[in-house]
């Protein structure tokens, strides 16, 4: 569950996390747990990477874009808000109730280290290097993550192939809900449960496509997509103890 | 209070707000009530449109970067968040508590009517036509704007330089803080009073320039800087019935 | 679910209710469905009046004093917090977000239609006549109540036996958790799920046996003891689709 | 502020702080700082105790009644709530902000210290000894104190009266707001202000007078009580500093 296997590039893990591959031989096994992206790979692996909560919002939201190279790899934004579990439970003026409540705060700007794990993973299916500006905010709820993506496609784009695209890509995906244009994705969604809503807005004077996409933190986010990745590696129903539906109160 | 006076383009106004400027000669008199922007052509009028509490948050963070030239005046990207009081009082399905607490939505992406009023505004002191993305969040708070806002410098900046342009820009406004460098603006520190507070940031590997401003959306977003528009206009102390601290609780 | 099959005294549903049984017959069959009380009738009947929210939370809490005769009949209190699921999905000024965030507020206070569908509840089981004042308060928050009861001991009590008699009368009671002696029953720890959690206290000085219930009012309150009294009515295993853990975020 | 002048009893004190008078000769010039008990006194000492927040709100909803010995002095009952600033700003896992966000608990059930300073603080206007059942809760909101408070007339009472009684009691108190009988007294109607908010409810069939009153905690329950005791003290117009409206929102 932490980050130790999330990364191929012993550089970058380095050059973020202070510390060397300890045990290199295992990194050569092992597999970032995104079962979107790395499926097959993680049925015959022991050692799989799951991935960091605001990387998963951010990564399944890319995935159809930079799979088929719809846009521009550099100048990416993702502006992510995330609940109050997502730092985790220790004590912190930052976790105190009376200084998460009724406010808003954006921390480690261009700074996050999910930037590196999100930028390796989509450069693994890109031809390009993917460039990411990242913002990451505290929002004053327990839990979820909302990421609102900016990008900029090649060329003008028609909604409704780019609706169909992804459509296609999750098809037969159990978790990831692609709404219908016009619908707007929201935290209360997805809370509780393992999937992940993505929805599709063109800012056509702009030229930017934008992407809204929400998790569960504590789920798709993290313990939900560890056992989703156990399931695949163990050859379970991938479905099993994740079939249960959001609560949306 | 309303948009009537926002705007000098009746086209605009006609193509966002569905109305013609019915009185037409009256919107030759008034004046965009933005004080750090017009706060000498406020004292010579008696129509002052009250700018919305969005375009407020964004323009103050933008002013000093457009009206030296450091950015693209294009693909610029305001990621905005605001808390409950911002969609007034009216009875819906969104404010509803149960929908609201706990989790976070976008709404009106790429189509709020403060984009073109922030454009235009902007353009008053622009060489070049200013295009932004504009995408506003409803948070589960009562009160207060944090807008993220993604800029590309034309060229590599130095940030003590950009901040020391920031601090003399606004050196003798009574309303704006220039927060130092490492800072962050958050909203409970501007919360119930008329401060906008702003933090420089900058993703040097991308070459984005990030603005964090925040204000109290029912103060300086609104009635406050009513007020702070009346003093002006009216010859009295501008912070007369303004000069109090933010309760950050 | 509605209050039709709470009550076998047609007068008191008249007077609160403002309307007569219009199928005495039905009421004949009918049973109160609060499983713990009357387990044994829901086996044999189809016409299942399923408990108010309120109520649930405090017969739970009473139901082991009231059938050994422990306090006295009159005098006793409950004071009420629930969140705003409770009062429905209809739109009001007392449901917007604004109103109810950050404020908490009583309302209806000795007159909630719950009050006498408690005191004939605990009738059934009592010797002398029950009598309850009831404030029920509005808490910011989506889900979950918590009843602060109030009630004076025939005697001075020993803890310890009071603790034992709750265990037992419970002992095989799949929903409802005695909490040890000195942990306190909080509405997180119920969350989500189908249990009702007890808590004990006493204020010797006063002589005042104090109990804290917590259930969420969506499931023990409401859906859950539904399933729950279909599963028995039906002869499911009664825990079939309610078998899952509290949500404590 | 804190409570080493807050007791005239130097046993009580021992027995629920730990510690002894150590200035005992300055008790005896010290004062108990709620104005509107004691504002004569307070005019003429240097040395104030100023009252702890549920103290002030609970006896200011008390003071008429037990001034008038109206109601029984045994038996009163306080299910008072407080938000979480009432806390502290320490850092402890009860104020870690999923630990109180979305739910509620009551913590030192008979226990808590402010108990014998309401007892001796009512007993100087009694005639029998005041016995005080005091629970307080949790809330998950930044300020305010409501209190539930539960008594027994001595005798069936005619609210009317009570309430004229009341109006009497407070009408030349500038921070003491007596509803109209009918309405509730709610936390966000005193939010950031100094007032004290009171109304009246009658539960006929069960003989109870319950009083709810509302504070905002760091304002009347603490550093505004204080202003308001060093403008009476010091011979300034005891309304400086403290002349503000609440914030609604």
């Amino acid at each position: 569950m932490g980050a130790d296997f999330r990364f191929k590039n012993g550089l970058t893990y380095k050059k973020w996390y202070g510390k060397d591959f300890s045990m290199a031989d295992l990194h050569d096994k092992s597999v970032y747990g995104l079962p979107e992206l790395n499926r097959e790979k993680i049925k015959n692996t022991k050692i799989i990477g799951n991935p960091g909560c605001y990387a998963t919002s951010i990564e399944l939201a890319l995935l159809p874009l930079i799979s088929k190279g719809i846009i521009e790899e550099k100048g990416i934004i993702s502006d992510s808000k995330s609940g109050v579990t997502g730092s985790g439970r220790g004590l912190s003026e930052s976790s105190h109730f009376t200084n998460c409540n009724e406010s808003l705060s954006a921390y480690k700007i261009a700074k996050h280290r999910h930037t590196p794990e999100i930028e390796e993973t989509l450069n693994s299916i890109s031809n390009s290097d993917i460039k990411l500006t990242f913002t990451p905010h505290l929002l004053p709820i327990n839990r979820g993550i909302l990421s609102t993506i900016y990008t900029t496609p090649k060329q003008k784009v028609d909604m409704e192939k780019i609706h169909d695209e992804y459509c296609r890509f999750y098809a037969s995906e159990p978790f990831v809900n692609v709404l219908p244009l016009g619908e707007v994705s929201k935290i209360n969604n997805v809370r509780l449960s393992n999937y992940c809503d993505i929805s599709l807005h063109y800012d056509e004077e702009n030229g930017k496509l934008i992407l809204i996409s929400c998790i569960d933190n504590m789920i798709k986010g993290s313990a939900g997509q560890g056992i989703q990745n156990m399931n695949i590696a163990l050859g379970f129903d991938e479905k099993e103890g994740l079939n249960f539906v959001p609560s949306i109160f």
